[in-house]
């Protein structure tokens, strides 16, 4: 192996690209043309490795490597290839490129493993085109909702309506849901994202979980009033209540090493420049790979923030919106992944995703780890997302070494649900 | 004296307030048909109270009660009708209101000054038409600028047109400049628009200096990111750093007593809850009776921002946009009011003025002073302001005393200019 399996990795994912609703953008939706265009190269590509390739009831596409024997149980593999609107080009369809790549090589050599391997193209990960998400790796993992199938995008087109536009049947997708004994595990590959494996000069790290994430909507009350005429003693400023609680999240988030807390949104009422603001909203979004370190800290901000209300003389309301429990990979298959990162000569280094991924929804069929690559400068979900041919490189070695070293298969799990 | 003579002026003032463009609300602007109206109600009281009224060149309702000679130099007082949208009745209107009723007094007991009394109610305090403001204080004083005539309002119409409209003449304006030599000086009650008095107690204040002002925008970079994958060790937060500036601010001001600063307007981009804010904006607005306390605490906060944006790997840019340096009132007027208040029985509460008034420009032609009157919550420019009878007879009072004991003509000021 050279560099070059990297470097033709990396091309094929820049020549998906192309398939974009936006001229000199990306942009590609569940179950858009695109979407059926990027299926038809993933399809293409996959077969040219050897693979039986097809559409699924969801609009997955899922090629099978057969192993040594037939109908041997499967390890899963693949990313999505949706993406978010003016996205960078290796968000997800890298995890779908990479693994093909690597069963060419196996095919080139012809190679076949003690066990299958299926690569998944997940088409509904952004979750950008309808409101719901992991519709693909939840049909897998038969978690997917029916209900789901009434949603509408923006156009009012159901999702039952866009997948039979697809050519794919509805009726069906309970029966894309695998056997626990037909499966080994899921391992995605995917960029970091984040800025953690630049920082520290590796090409790959090992995920430890994927963080659980509450959000909330924090509503300061306090007392409007002329800029001019009220005495700072006799103030209830919401704005300098509310800047008091941003700074008392960030020192909380701050004490953890692996929680993360984030103000993104804020705005002051009634917002004149000469007014005290009365009321000052934001919003906070807390996230860790335990859910109990999570819920101390939300509890902790929850105390924090009441305080210096009351304090201050004001009220505060905190409200959560959105809330996803943590989870964690599964310790045999991200030791074998590890394993796989130290015989290739590279550090190990384990770390929390602070994204979501398809992984998450797979997590609740079988044993599931997550090998990231690094990314330039944290930066994704945006053009300027990059990567190297060599990093690719690493991570495909990584990948290789992981496969032909066989998997200690895991005891097969009493039921599929995983809270 | 009686307590109805302050019934009777909140009375009128309030029967004012259904002068308005808007039902159910206050709503009146320079030179529109409810100006016209309050003007003519306006000079109509002033009529009944034995004064002689006219409109002036810019709008201004004048009326002028002859002194013991004819001729006398005059003490000038009033105040504005126009308001904000969705106003109180008080603000403005009461400083109208309040003279006529004592000059009413003084007539109905045949009683004549050693000077005359002119009682002005301008036309163009609160700038809500058109993007200037002061134009009738601005004109008695000389300070008018006869290229503001071109100002536009929302609708395209000029101000030299809004005026004649009115059946004003523009070009007459600079001879509205009254001659130092005729004025004693200028004196103007007022609601308090704030909470100061009320908090102590007290029916009436003295104000010893308009506050200087300046307002900033600043706009603090860092480095947008994901909130998930983004550690908080790594983090270039624009608005939790725009959080630090803001209590830093608030510190600042809380540790000099007249001082006061409010950031009324704050955001944060690209102002998504899972993305950390890569920028912040904010106002600020700062204030305090004397021009060397206010520059002392714009400087503090332009170096404790800048090293808080330095500790935090951010930029911050500070830039003023607005600026007015404060106007001290007229010691010897002042202390004439101050006595004015003793012999009624009031304690003397000596207090800046946060807000901005008539008297700051017609203090370019003639010592100033201002009396305030207590008003409920600090609350001003809003339908929810109140004020008691008792406390405007309290004030009513004051201004018959002040009037009385005759006043303490300063020495003819060699200039109309101040700095």
């Amino acid at each position: 192996m050279t560099a070059s399996l990297g470097a033709r990795i990396k091309a094929e994912v820049e020549a998906w690209a192309r398939f974009s609703a936006e001229d000199g953008k990306l942009t590609r939706v569940f179950l858009s043309p695109e979407h059926a265009q990027v299926a038809a190269a993933v399809t293409a590509a996959m077969t040219a490795a050897g693979m039986r390739a097809r559409i699924d009831a969801i609009g997955n596409v899922v090629g099978r490597y057969e192993g040594a024997t037939p109908n041997a149980p499967a390890l899963l593999t693949g990313s999505h290839v949706d993406t978010v609107r003016d996205a960078g080009p290796y968000d997800g369809n890298l995890g779908v490129a990479l693994p093909i790549a690597c069963i060419a090589e196996l095919n080139t050599r012809g190679q076949r493993l003690p066990f299958a391997i299926e690569v998944i193209a997940f088409g509904d990960e952004e979750g950008v085109r309808f409101p719901t998400t992991f519709s693909g790796s939840r049909a897998i993992a038969g978690t997917f909702d029916p209900a789901v199938l009434a949603v509408r995008d923006s156009d009012g087109v159901t999702l039952a309506d866009a997948l039979r536009a697809f050519g794919c049947q509805p009726e069906d997708i309970p029966a894309e849901t695998r056997r626990p004994a037909d499966v080994i595990g899921f391992v995605e590959v995917h960029i970091e994202q984040g800025p953690v494996l630049e920082r520290e000069g590796l090409p790959v790290g090992i995920v430890t979980a994927i963080n659980g994430a509450s959000r909330f909507r924090l509503s300061v009350h306090g007392m409007a009033g002329h800029a001019g005429t009220v005495p700072m003693a006799g103030r209830q400023d919401a704005l300098a209540g509310a800047a008091e609680m941003i700074l008392a999240i960030e020192r909380r988030a701050q004490a953890d090493d692996t929680l993360v807390a984030t103000v993104g949104q804020a705005s002051a009422d009634p917002g004149a420049v000469n007014v005290i603001p009365g009321r000052a909203d934001f919003t906070v979004d807390i996230r860790a790979p335990e859910d109990t370190l999570r819920q101390r800290a939300v509890a902790d901000v929850r105390t924090e923030v009441h305080a210096i209300a009351q304090r201050r003389g004001l009220t505060v309301t905190m409200d959560e919106f959105h809330h996803q429990d943590a989870v964690a990979c599964d310790p045999s298959m991200t030791d074998a992944l590890a394993a796989a990162v130290a015989r290739c000569g590279y550090l190990v280094r384990r770390l929390p995703s602070g994204a979501g991924h398809d992984a998450m929804a797979v997590a609740a069929l079988c044993p599931m780890a997550m090998l990231f690559i690094r990314c330039g400068g944290g930066i994704s979900h945006n053009p300027a997302e990059t990567i190297t041919a060599e990093d690719v490189n690493a991570a495909a070695r990584v990948f290789l070494e992981f496969l032909e070293a066989g998997l200690p298969l895991p005891a097969p799990r009493p039921g599929t649900n995983q809270d």
